[in-house]
């Protein structure tokens, strides 16, 4: 067993994506007590943090100590206990994840199927949730397998009407596009770190506004599991009437997520959207100039995720594999349905760059290319610095 | 929101422990996705080294991706289902939190009580497994909030005698007393990052026996919780058949750990041992020469967690504050019923050397003078130097 020794690679997958030096200087940081006076100051600074990100004031905002999808397990898990119901909006993987969670707290679930590279359809919640009472409407607001976005002001507001409480996935939106609680009312909002944020995977960011915490306090029986537990949880990070040990935070994995903050503020969270927003459309003009087309329509797509449609005749993972050994580059498949349909090319964080979509767009032309299928690579660069001009 | 620089600490407290500056390197190396065949490679390294740690060859052996209570809650809600009973012995905070997941997986839960600081008493669990058909027999080898070591073996053999699965709580002793899955016949055995091993607080090592995933297999309904269902987290590490997406693994946290592995067995595991029980009996030498007790019988004590009795007329936060504020160092409160009456004293790791015990015994023969309990320095040094030779 030696030491590990990781390749350079370019991260433009659904995520992780590129982490910036400062983060990964800041995980090396030496490790603290997660008692100590010092780092309970680290943590109210992160929960500030992530409440100025998500401008959820008012909320309860606390880094999960696991991967995006323990958000996800914890806004289920605590909102939902048997004999509730749950409707779901389903347009990509991530929202099958939360029925069959919602599922094992014991809940009802109504699905709303929708297209996968659709964005949920207002109109289909609505009539949903107007079949019977709801605890809880759950959606996707930028659904990670199709790179499609939705509307979630106008689904929170329908829970709202309904009585329900509002479950958003803004695992990919995060850092990206504008996540909004108070904007949108919501009631949960979950993220990871390793898409927007560009810091490594391993922690959930979550946002639990008032609504939800009575919901919490009003359960009859605890939630099905411990560690995420919010009553748990806020004993700990709560910060008010001293805090009772729960679990042992990730000290250093807070470190990186605290820097990545950090950064995201200095340089603007608007100027962060117009970095996303500007890649996307250079990759959008590139790809479009050598013929590569998108699955989702225009005015529904993220610009951090773009999913790509893989043009006939050409063997999709024979491109991945040829852009990995050429260029250290790593792009991603289709999920489920979308297996072998299309390719997933990552713009977040620290990728979201003129010098990411540049490489990007070289790296599939001379992919495309060692297939027999002949794409000008400067016609892809010009257009590309064209829309970034 | 600025840049955070944690203060020197030297971490002498029940977890996290000092962390190595190679553990810390290893952080900081650029982050690579969780697909790459590179990364993939890395799995397959750290399963092997977790199954040599733990004497688990045949066993299933992964790092969770959350801090060491995930392995609680993982044995119990992969092992546990509505109907089931389960044995649980407590002789300290960590076996009650057992009976409280066990609860949350529908069990019926049988407590074997015993007096905090004492070992598990194979006769009191011997007689509640015959008490009727118990699905599961789980208690806490190391216990962190006492500092008491149970008898493993004897446990586990109980348990396969009454036809139970056995869970073995080895958060503290991995890494600083030997684990044997082999030898115990154990089931299922889970651990923490930041105790003995010297990495960051974040993941949780666990062994499951082919007896335990049969019985996975088995269940009835699925685990309560997502993250943790044994099926999907192997569908994901299992390696054989392909990979499939379950969450995404932190990778940066995986780094950290494989290169505490690598350091393990570099300096070999019986060497590592020897080091911890050294360290152990050098300190406790200095403290008894300066009239400090211990709360544990010597044949039941944790070389790597020590638990001191507060003298009569001290104020034992004092203490703690004064040699945070003298000397940078954290050592650990007591927890529950021994809160006010004890510290803990950790030798885990990287924190188990003479430098340690010496500076420990200086800062801590400081802090009681301070309170006017004079006490001897050099005696104290005297006695673990010469243990120590």
């Amino acid at each position: 067993m030696q030491s590990f020794n990781p390749p350079r690679r370019i991260l433009m997958g659904p995520g992780p994506s590129d982490v910036s030096p400062r983060v990964l200087a800041a995980l090396a940081r030496p490790t603290i007590g997660h008692l100590d006076p010092d780092f309970q100051a680290l943590m109210e600074d992160i929960k500030a943090g992530l409440a100025r990100l998500m401008n959820a004031q008012g909320y309860a905002c606390i880094p999960l100590p696991a991967p995006g999808t323990a958000g996800m397990e914890a806004a289920i898990m605590n909102l939902l206990e048997p004999g509730d119901r749950a409707v779901i909006a389903v347009n990509g993987v991530f929202a099958t994840r939360m029925a069959d969670m919602a599922a094992r707290a014991g809940a009802s679930v109504t699905l709303v199927e929708h297209e996968w590279g659709k964005p949920v359809d207002p109109a289909k919640v609505e009539a949903a949730l107007a079949e019977g009472p709801a605890k809880v409407l759950a959606f996707v607001h930028a659904e990670t397998s199709t790179g499609v976005r939705s509307d979630a002001a106008a689904l929170c507001a329908l829970a709202r009407k309904a009585g329900a409480l509002s479950i958003v996935d803004c695992v990919t939106s995060l850092g990206g596009i504008p996540v909004d609680a108070a904007a949108w009312d919501a009631d949960v909002i979950y993220s990871g770190t390793q898409k927007c944020l560009s810091a490594p995977p391993g922690l959930a960011p979550i946002a639990l506004s008032p609504r939800a915490q009575a919901a919490i306090a009003a359960r009859k029986e605890k939630p099905r599991n411990w560690l995420f537990d919010f009553g748990l949880l806020m004993s700990y990070w709560g910060g008010e009437g001293g805090r009772s040990y729960h679990h042992t935070a990730p000290i250093n994995a807070l470190y990186g997520l605290h820097e990545a903050l950090v950064a995201l503020f200095e340089e603007g969270q608007q100027a962060v959207f117009v970095r996303h927003q500007r890649a996307h459309e250079a990759l959008a003009a590139g790809l479009e100039a050598v013929g590569l087309a998108f699955l989702v329509a225009p005015a529904d797509r993220l610009p951090q995720l773009n999913t790509v449609r893989v043009p006939e005749g050409v063997d999709e993972a024979a491109v991945r594999a040829h852009v990995l050994k050429h260029w250290d580059l790593e792009i991603g498949a289709g999920l489920g349905p979308l297996k072998g349909q299309v390719w997933r090319i990552g713009l977040m964080g620290a990728s979201a760059t003129p010098w990411h979509v540049r490489l990007c767009l070289t790296a599939l032309c001379g992919a495309l290319a060692a297939q027999g299928h002949a794409v000008s690579t400067e016609a892809a660069l010009k257009a590309a610095d064209k829309a970034l001009a």
